[in-house]
């Protein structure tokens, strides 16, 4: 056993610093560079692949002990592209779990809809590793708590709300590069940034000239632009004066600046938008639309049987506005991408309108960037439009190369990398595979394309395989997210939980299987992966991160500093057991502003504050400060305590908040 | 790898001292007792350190090549009480795994701590099946987001917030009769109810003369009051003028009517209040205590070598309180339960005051009723005090029975209903195992009694195991609700989860088996288990249940009445695909009532109403009807549109919000 004891001046930092650093170089001199050539001994083999699962994983399949073998997938489907998928749980089945102290292989990032959400779930094993609220305020985490997350929630009212359907990942070099998640707010017309280093919303754009973001994707290979798409038509301007008036309503494309997350440009198009992706070679983006009609209610807006996938050229785009050719509409330039604009006249159209059948609704682009497809919803297929061909084309209505008919009702397509998408299909309950190539030779409608369809339950969203969105699908795990579970769970009164079935498609031999059904809380709406290789985020803070925004306040530099007659700023320093001040003293109507350091400098040493009766809580990791401001109305005592168990005399953790009264 | 950077301000010796320490303590966490049984290959146990003992093991069990067997699982331990309880993952682990479509066997109810929401887990899958909030909005179910919902989280400031901590069951017969469940606040001195039929909170009450309630019990075995335990001593009255009195401060046991949630009658005590557990005849309520010196930082709070575990006599409260001793503060009746109080001296005290160790904290009765345990927290113990004997001896000293000596910080203690405890032991990372009648039996401060140790990741607080907390406890399941995870999962940035861990204890000859890791976003307080057959929540909203309260809006009886000059009630019904109104005009500055009824009879087809722009977003499960208000300040059009996906045109299924000027 290593020697632990610190015999250094402890009065002398440098003599602490250069022995804490010479013994832990000690201990970790025990445990550095394990097993190498490790080859006479079974139980090392063993023993050394459980370092990596994925190893562990690799050997299994060779040994076969690992992998799903066995089953009906791959037979050939009856002309009625029908099987019995619904026998999908095997002996066999594919294994999912993490066993205790192991981690999952993805990160999978899911919106939460209406919950106004981002959570964060490990794969395979499907456990939710930890919320990160987005548009709407969060306890555990004090999010829109504090003066800085509460003032980007300001803006919608008494209770903060948002809508996130569908988060993306920034990339460079055509793959993520663990940077930050964007989602949208469909509720209000918003987009949000995640910091990926400490998993925090870190900012909240409201976008001029939309009334519902909806859409939501990155420019790739390299993320320059991140696009919103506006989804509902509203009057631009907006003030009661043209409530009828359809030519004065807008939808509108748009690009933010993934640092700024200012708006950059924005594109009107005709109809209205729905959903988005993007080209790999960072020229195209896409986004079905529906309601060409231009219509007020559903009735009109679902008259006709076209509707179109609309192609934005973002070269053609910024072309236009280096020749001025943009209007500028509450501080944003907008361009007129509508159908019959002058700027889609030339050879050079900012906008290519592609008909499909009417509303579409998922936009998926495939990993080798070769084919943009609209998923049918009101129709039984799946448009594939070749992008090449777009420039090839005199009528956009050619580059459409393909309409395999998958089901009723599909929404969304996601890809395994070996050349088949797998769509989700609302009406008719199953996730169908098809593959792409067939699909393009085949004719129009044929069912050929269609190489397996499993049930799931029940009436899927969202499906997304491991990696999809990427040039390289992992191709092992995919996601359905069915929006109703109705009897799979343990019933828990009216609003039932969504579900998300995890299916495995990782040995084409083996076809989709079953795996897990895993019960959500509302709403569950998309879902983005990524390999945990490709993260890295931060276990503590560093407080260069916020250094000049927020003081860094140590146990010597705490107390109450009085700012003005009604004003003060109560500074405090957090560690195991203690705050910094075992008691404040404000005035009665003080303005009183909390500063508090956690200077813990362990992982997951978090100290919170609450203060009874006046909704205060903060949540600070080590090394963060945290700032809240609160008026003092009420004199009296009250105790301010620590929200996350620290220590064992955590329940112990206190300091008082005295409110003296004014005539005192 | 351990973090080894030094994060600590170098200038601030201690801070230095106190990470190092810190860090090195984490460094050999990972090096300590390695590999039990591995003694033939040294390079065996370099490769045990390197995986991190918990992985090597595992790997070891699965593989059941490595010596991992050598567990203790029933083996005698050692005087020392120790053993090589890592190794609890056996080959033939207990299938906790729930097939896709399979129900769980259990409901388990968890208080989501400064979340302030219960979650619903299924067990033994562990899955989160719903969550329920209580103390702050949800933007999933709409809690707090209309008018009804919202009044009852008014209290608490622009950012409602609560720190759920305790749930409990309501009992009829001795037994759980599903109708409700309780969980406190310990940010505000309430409780809260909620519905089981429905899953949702349906009151809210502020506690007069308590600041933080924490602790939380039901009467058994039938439930006629509910108690409240107020922790934090808090000047009454609390206005400024005697902060540093503490003779004016209180703490106060609280009793509840389950029905009409209002106060029945309080008692005030000596000392703080911490957590409580009943007796099964409906007699006694227990609850722990610290602080007797009534000091007003931890330095006082902790000086004395002893604290009190108190035993309320519900009887003799009711006897005095016909005899109307007691004193009316704040509209509530209070008793004077202090360890001098006059209505303790005689032969029927309303609270005896039971010696224990300083400062202990769970509070636990065993399955049969004939004792009440106290955790010792600063002791290594849990002190246990036989019921009955209260009656029978003059000083309550001599009720206590046993105390067995179970390892650091013991919090909490739960039953398997085969005569055994489980203590979850916060420092030492553990839960311990005893035998309830050798502890009874032995010495006090003997390590006899305990079974069996086993370690948990990390820093255990609450540990359940299913249905411990009734009479006959289903003695197969255990979940170790711990507070630190650190590397246990993918990093998901400082805001760390928590860590709930299954172990199953079904079969005394096997012993404890971790079984799973569960993260969780902070902070799993506790929770409660049920099982299914116990239940029997509705899947649609009965009518009835609101009749007279609310209107139920049918097609027919929906559109806009003008209520006044400026307010307006807009009547919405709304089924799949549409509202049964497809605009509703409103004026400038009217205030608008909005109730809208979901005319769906079929069960998860919910339908939501989002108005952007305005923070207005309603859930409303079929047959319910919600009602939100709000003033339309801002002329224009606003979409209101469905956020629950309930059909194939979800997307279209929309009215308008037209608020026209007012100088129209």
């Amino acid at each position: 056993m290593a020697d632990t004891t610190l015999d250094a001046d402890v009065t002398d930092p440098e003599a602490v610093v250069d022995e804490y650093e010479e013994k832990l170089d000690d201990v970790l001199a025990t445990v550095d560079d394990p097993v190498p050539g490790v080859d006479d001994d079974p139980r090392l083999e063993l023993a050394g692949l459980e370092l990596d699962r994925r190893d562990f994983l690799k050997a299994g399949a060779v040994t076969g002990a690992v992998g799903a073998t066995a089953g009906c997938l791959g037979n050939p489907l009856g002309d009625d592209g029908s099987n019995s998928a619904g026998a999908t749980q095997q002996s066999d089945t594919p294994d999912h779990s993490v066993p205790p102290g192991e981690h999952d292989q993805y990160y999978g990032f899911w919106s939460g809809g209406h919950s106004g959400e981002v959570r964060v779930v490990g794969v395979p094993s499907m456990r939710e590793l930890i919320r990160i609220p987005v548009f709407e305020p969060d306890g555990a985490t004090g999010f829109g708590h504090d003066d800085e997350t509460s003032e980007m929630l300001a803006e919608t009212g008494d209770v903060a709300f948002g809508d996130a359907h569908h988060p993306v990942l920034s990339e460079s070099g055509g793959d993520y590069d663990g940077r930050y998640l964007w989602i949208n707010d469909k509720a209000n017309g918003r987009m949000a940034r995640i910091d990926l280093t400490y998993f925090e919303t870190d900012a909240i754009t409201d976008i001029p000239n939309v009334q519902a973001c909806h859409g939501c994707a990155v420019q790739s290979p390299d993320t320059k632009y991140v696009y919103g798409v506006g989804e509902f038509r509203t009057p631009v301007p907006n003030d009661g004066t043209n409530v009828d008036d359809t030519d004065k309503h807008w939808s509108t494309f748009t690009a933010l600046d993934p640092e700024s997350m200012e708006v950059q440009w924005q594109v009107r198009v005709s109809g209205n938008l729905d959903n988005a992706d993007t080209g790999k070679s960072g020229r195209w983006a896409f986004a079905t639309g529906y309601n060409k009609e231009e219509a007020l209610d559903i009735q009109g807006m679902t008259h006709d049987d076209r509707d179109y996938l609309k192609a934005f050229d973002v070269d053609a785009i910024e072309s236009a506005l280096q020749a001025g050719r943009y209007e500028e509409v509450n501080g944003v330039k907008v361009l007129d991408g509508r159908k019959e604009s002058s700027l889609n006249s030339g050879s050079n159209p900012i906008v290519r309108y592609v008909p499909v059948p009417k509303s579409p609704h998922g936009c998926d682009v495939t990993p080798e960037g070769q084919y943009v497809t609209a998923s049918g919803k009101l129709s039984p297929t799946v448009t594939i439009v070749d992008i090449d061909e777009l420039d090839s084309v005199s009528d956009p209505a050619n580059a459409v190369v393909g309409q395999p008919k998958v089901g009723l009702g599909p929404l969304h397509t996601t890809w395994d990398g070996r050349g088949h998408g797998y769509t989700s299909v609302f009406i008719d309950s199953q996730v169908v595979k098809w593959d792409v190539e067939t699909a393009v030779e085949a004719e129009k409608n044929s069912t050929d394309p269609v190489v397996e369809k499993i049930d799931v339950h029940y009436n899927p969203g969202h499906v997304q395989a491991v990696e999809g969105e990427t040039t390289d699908p992992a191709g092992d795990w995919l996601v359905s997210l069915n929006k109703l579970s109705k009897d799979r769970f343990l019933p828990v009164g009216p609003i039932h939980p969504d579900n998300d079935q995890l299916i495995h498609i990782g040995d084409d031999g083996g076809g989709m299987e079953l795996v897990m059904d895993e019960p959500v809380h509302p709403e569950p709406h998309d879902c983005v992966f990524v390999d945990r290789a490709k993260l890295d985020p931060a276990t503590t803070w560093n407080k260069e991160d916020y250094a000049g925004e927020k003081p860094f306040v140590t146990a010597g530099k705490s107390g109450v500093e009085r700012t003005g007659e009604e004003s003060v700023h109560v500074k405090l320093s957090s560690k195991r057991s203690e705050f910094s001040e075992s008691e404040f003293r404000v005035r009665e109507g003080d303005e009183v502003t909390l500063t508090v350091t956690n200077i813990e400098g362990v992982r997951d040493i978090i100290h919170g504050v609450a203060i009874p009766q006046h909704g205060i809580n903060l949540a600070i990791a080590p090394q963060d400060t945290r700032q809240v401001t609160f008026t003092a109305d009420d004199p009296g005592v009250y105790w301010v305590y620590c929200t996350y168990f620290c220590s064992a005399l955590h329940l112990e953790m206190r300091s008082r908040l005295i409110v003296e009264p004014r005539d005192n």
